[in-house]
């Protein structure tokens, strides 16, 4: 509720329009909905402009698909992240049309057509270094293809063969955005850092082993990232990075 | 070198307007500068639209003074971060006009007033925690101030007095990218990030002690923000918020 | 054993009523039932008003069993934490009017209704943070309510959200002690922590993922917390939590 | 500002006795006052009933006074913690009447015989470990003995020598809240915790050396306390533990 | 070998008796058998004193066999630590009279009865802080007992209940060696080392959870024991702690 | 006070020759003396058979030679370990006969000459693998000698060269103890350890840089050892290991 | 693409052979082949030197066929790391004649007798602490041996039994470069480092448990070790060890 | 001592020329130099081919200068690396015509015009990514050519500004051996080991702050690399490479 809401409510009341005890009730009344277990954030994409997401691990199956109802009921379409493979078949059951992504573990739910147009001419790029990094990295494309943003997949692409990079870096530099996915030595954002103007958000994944294994190893190397203005997510966190690259494309100024 | 360029190159070639041993220097030719001691990236600005930064440490005053000379040659302005106070009085006296600033320890060089024009529209806000976050706070500030930002500074907002934050929500609104400096819990980007869309750059501090000191426990925070696109850079780095905010200016697509 | 009795049983020996061997005995007799395997510590709801409670990792049912048993001998009701599954069956078949929550991996065992009624008017609210947190939230809740405590549940009030926690000021406000259970960033109790003045019990849990995981990044994010006064238990600590709001509870001071 | 003065503020707006631009303009106005670097918290008594205190770290001794300045206009009394010694001078110029306190390194400025008469039945111990751990636990004492909490030093029985400690079981006994100070091991609070039956509040001092020094180990130690509802603080943090021991003090319920 | 040894053999072949080449052979016949998989340190008894014990972890049953077989050939009995529950079968069908225990995952192998008998006046006690501790302890007390010491166990005497471990008191003085088994906070051998003069072997255990769990908290406690002469082996290490106590055995020194 | 004192004690009471309040008094009176900042553990000699030792960090030069003072009352001879440089000169005007090592910052103060006759017999060596482990060496070393132990140095014979060592295996098996102590690799008390019979205790030193640099290295080494029985006590600890050095010296059984 | 073969593309395009936009074309057409999901890297052999290799995790038995296949195309011999057991069946099925190391996890699909013969005269020898170690040495083993080098297998010769090891010593001399595989103190590189000239590779195991586990304590003993020029790869990494050995390989300096 | 020598030892013994005793004595007697602290290893060149070098912390400038001195009875030229400024002045007394650099800390002893010619043949590069990592390249380049090898300094290249490094490919090629010095996020050696086919040498330098300073950052990194065989040194650790690189100039082999 902004100033310019209040100011109203403020004069409704003063002009007896609105009762005080009633305009307290409507200040109180906050936009979610409470299932029991979980405060749905009915409102968060009229605030936000993001898409609804449902992050599953804690929730059951039955959950998952009471809250995504919930949801839909203002919004076109939900994602559900992290769904485990045993808990697919019941939320189909729910809702039948729904897309299911094995490797990304992904639900898109509702209206699957349903594109934010404005999203169209906005172009990012999905650049990871090694196919064990492809799951983290579709999570993010999926995230961004249905949210109706025009991506651009650039897969196994690591630093050890840097001929494979150097190959694209027209397309890389064509891009609004880049989401740069590596695991083991994490060296890549780096690299792509350093060829590209446009902002850079790393994605370290738990990729390897040994030493710095869990991802510990690439989130470091991405955060002390030698070319600047590199910005970076938690580990394997596809989805985190696919909704920064979306609170990008709200910024309104002028590209430079 | 792109595409273009290449095809141009070789056309001549093929011309005889350039041998086949001069085409070669051309492409070995790369656009640095070497000093001996450092290879100044003299093309960087041209190619990134990045202003000019000598990270200071590891180099002495007369060889910050020899790359932010080799640097001015290519651009209007330099900066230099991190110059320690024993360093100021040698660079001063090489560049009488230049600016620095002992609390974010930056010093800008060469043509003050020169910004670009086009940054001018472009909002961001810098939101800190507490007093003992201003340093970090004003390196972000100060790089963004002089690239020619509009800038706004949100100061001493920490999320235990949360009324502090909450009476700026319309400002923090208006803005194109925010970048949110806290140290100790580390929680004020969290709460930031639930109230706007816009990009939001988490800058942990290294203020607080015990358990998570040095940064690690505002890190941490950050990394596991619970309000999703939230993207962090390393402890302590201002300058790096500074050029991710800058990145986001590049965005071409039409403001959702 | 205290000094008033100590005096006591000497002057029984002064005057021939106790012999000095049978002193020794009494004196050396601990209030502890030995059961071979484990000492059932008979005397600690005398000594410290808590309710008995069983830690059950490492324990088999049959020991569980066991020690409930010995420890009914003394008090009305006892608690079994982190019972796993493929016990319950084996310890209802031996109280089979015991009380079993799979979420929170609690027995009640014994009177059920038996509370005590000094707890009623000490008024507690668990808050918690997202749907992940229940388990460990509801781990706290039963152990309160069946203390005889007048327990609060606020859950999914998360800060990425905040207007869902400051609807509830009031009631946290009327509160005499809150634990606030979080996962992920840990930034709730700072938020509650600068809106009330009662005591805060920060409890991480290890809701979450990558760099932090195991609920490292909520449990410093907690003990750097920059609302004052806010301690902190151990990651998934439900029952400790709980614990040391009983311990609350036996402040004798007229409140401020 | 809670239900009932927004109810009659809106009740005025009703009946014409402040227009609605006005109550807007209440309602944004904010209890704090804006210093240019620092928003000092000044209604903060008044809400929770805490000290009003300046962490000191990264303020100058100039801004250190100005703050004070500011909180003493709502408060009979400031404290200042972790002021450095260099600093000592310029704040006792400004307040000639102030005590400091060089151990523990805290300042208290206004009316030194200033007492909250609620708490002088409030009776707390400070117990500590060793001889080095008396800087922090001198913070804690003098911030509650300033509060006007009756306290208890019992210092130096560690439990290396366990009998220094059983001999002062009654007086443990006795008290409402105990704060556990030790480095080392840090085992001190499993010790007393499991002999007293009220709140303990452990604080992990940075004491000690090699693996888990700078407090790690006894912090560690405390958070995996055997003895039930031990709640921790960060290390070295005298501050919070006192903080905390006062929040127990607004507990209104009798006691157990 | 040693300088009697060697001198020995030289005079053999200044002597004659020996040719240089045999000596040579003599000198590079190493007591050690070799399997193909591993070398079997036959000697390790003559030349230390200690029980053979073959570590299981990475070796098949038929591998843990076959070791024994050759140990066998040159001692009375061999230990093996550590087997899992899926190699038991297959191990007591070549060894039917050989005794194992589940909790300890130990097999005695070999004659059962067969004990030093110089270890017999030796007198060790196992002292363990709760029920979850016991097959760390128990896996000490096996090699203890079947080694011939005299042994004491003295079970779930943690310090939160410190009257459990005074009680006990007469009973730990009377020991030559204890060994001080606890997870969780690990603080009793701290008190245990302040109450007896003898060697004192801290074994930290993996029991608990969250911060410093898999035994790093109470490792860290007994590192950083106040009590003086504390030594410490590697988690949930109970065959290393025998080992050390039997090393103690073999101090030839009157006792202080 | 054992329980034969305790019955003593009881039957003077029943004959009384004691009254109970002076037996209240007796059991209450605890064997330590209150110098205000520090409880001086006077019996502690007398209980353990252990050097008096004061642990200097944390105390000014006047609190030690208070301390001091105090235990010379009850023993001949105490030992301050870690004693700053600057501490030295006022120390030493206390105590004129004092003897001070500046490499180990060890105070020897009382009667220098005094040795406990028994131990004599017992024979100690210290091993060292480099000449940066010096100091910590020889801190055990002192306080070992001063005790009255039979004592060997046998200093610089690090693995990276092993003849240095094996050419020393004469003397290492004739020692009833031995201490090793090492930096960077820490690899020296596995060697030791497969080479002897008798107890090992392994210091790990804080000599080294980079990855696992201030002693964790070496520290996690000796917990891995390969060598069975081999103890460890926490980083730079030469005190510890001498203390636990003496322990082993209680052990009254007949060799092995 | 080296300078030779651009001057040469130059000259064609000088020469009108070649057209600019062919030359254009074969500049940018990169020597690898994508099959969608990777991109295989097929001209590294020739750029390297390197046996082809498949990195088997995150990759489905399907994929690592078709990666196989394509990189057969190029090469006589391609092996596949860490291959899982329930993958096996499927590749076999694909390449009946590879062969499969259960223990290493090792495919070697192709030309198996094909083998370097410049690297028959090439010595090396994998040498292992423990039985426990042998999974990782054999996985080096097997890539050393079919690539051709001359391979000697040291196994099971850890320090604890030093004399295992030094009588080896000639055969450790001959050697041109050793692979030095342990766990637990992993101590062994630090003892042969200082007995050979040659160079030495060390590789942590993730053998062992407690404190250090996963292989951290013999990563950081080897990053520590005392004995100079020891260089180390990641935990568990054998194949990077055997690629390590071979890039050693290709020094065409005369032996010093 | 070799076997040859060894049975010729023993044929003396066996033909009288040498007697027991003294054959005794000389197996006894170990190349090294007993300085009273510290054994100077003066055979170590003979076995090793290595220069000698002292690690000089923890030694005073007296002792370097004594055991450089016994040093150059055997060696034409000593080494002695991180010697402190305060300590040049008491050395270069001794050793007028020594050669100090002072930002690698390292002293040059001896004659500094001996080389071993084998080695000049042996062609060696250091690269390094950034001017903060001269200190620690140039420690590496010094050792490496007052051995002899013939030496290449690539400096400034890191991989931000990729040009810089690919521009240096053909000399990358030519060279037998590689150490690739890097800080911050250390990417540089995965793409320098995917150009070239020799060893790479990879050392982290402590250069960079916030998450994974002190060096922790790069050396995960680098233990991670995508590019197979690179081997790793501690941080900083330049002359730790150098040796490395010396190492691999034995290898006899002829080069792939």
């Amino acid at each position: 509720m902004n100033g310019d809401q209040l100011t109203r409510l403020l004069s409704m009341v003063a002009s007896g329009e609105v009762s005080p005890e009633e305009a307290l009730g409507r200040l109180k009344h906050m936009p979610f909905t409470d299932l029991g277990f979980a405060c749905a954030d009915t409102h968060r994409e009229l605030r936000q402009g993001f898409p609804e997401t449902i992050y599953s691990p804690g929730k059951s199956a039955a959950q998952i698909v009471e809250v995504a109802r919930s949801l839909l009921d203002h919004s076109a379409k939900v994602f559900a992240t992290r769904v485990l493979p045993e808990q697919v078949e019941e939320i189909r059951a729910a809702f039948p049309a729904a897309y299911y992504n094995a490797a990304a573990r992904l639900f898109v739910i509702g209206d699957l057509n349903h594109r934010d147009s404005l999203l169209s001419k906005y172009r990012c790029a999905v650049v990871s270094a090694g196919t064990a990094d492809l799951k983290v990295a579709e999570e993010a494309c999926l995230i961004l293809e249905y949210s109706g943003v025009s991506l651009e997949r650039i897969f196994d692409v690591g630093v050890a063969g840097i001929h494979r990079l150097l190959d694209r870096t027209e397309l890389l530099m064509k891009q609004d955005c880049l989401i740069v996915v590596a695991g083991m030595d994490g060296a890549l954002p780096s690299v792509v850092g350093g060829l590209v103007a446009c902002p850079v958000i790393a994605v370290p994944t738990s990729v390897g082993y040994g030493a710095g294994s869990g991802g510990i190893a690439p989130l470091l190397t991405m955060l002390n990232s030698c070319a600047a203005g590199i910005t970076v997510v938690n580990i394997d966190n596809g989805y985190g990075a696919a909704m920064a690259a979306l609170r990008y494309a709200t910024v309104s100024h002028d590209p430079v």
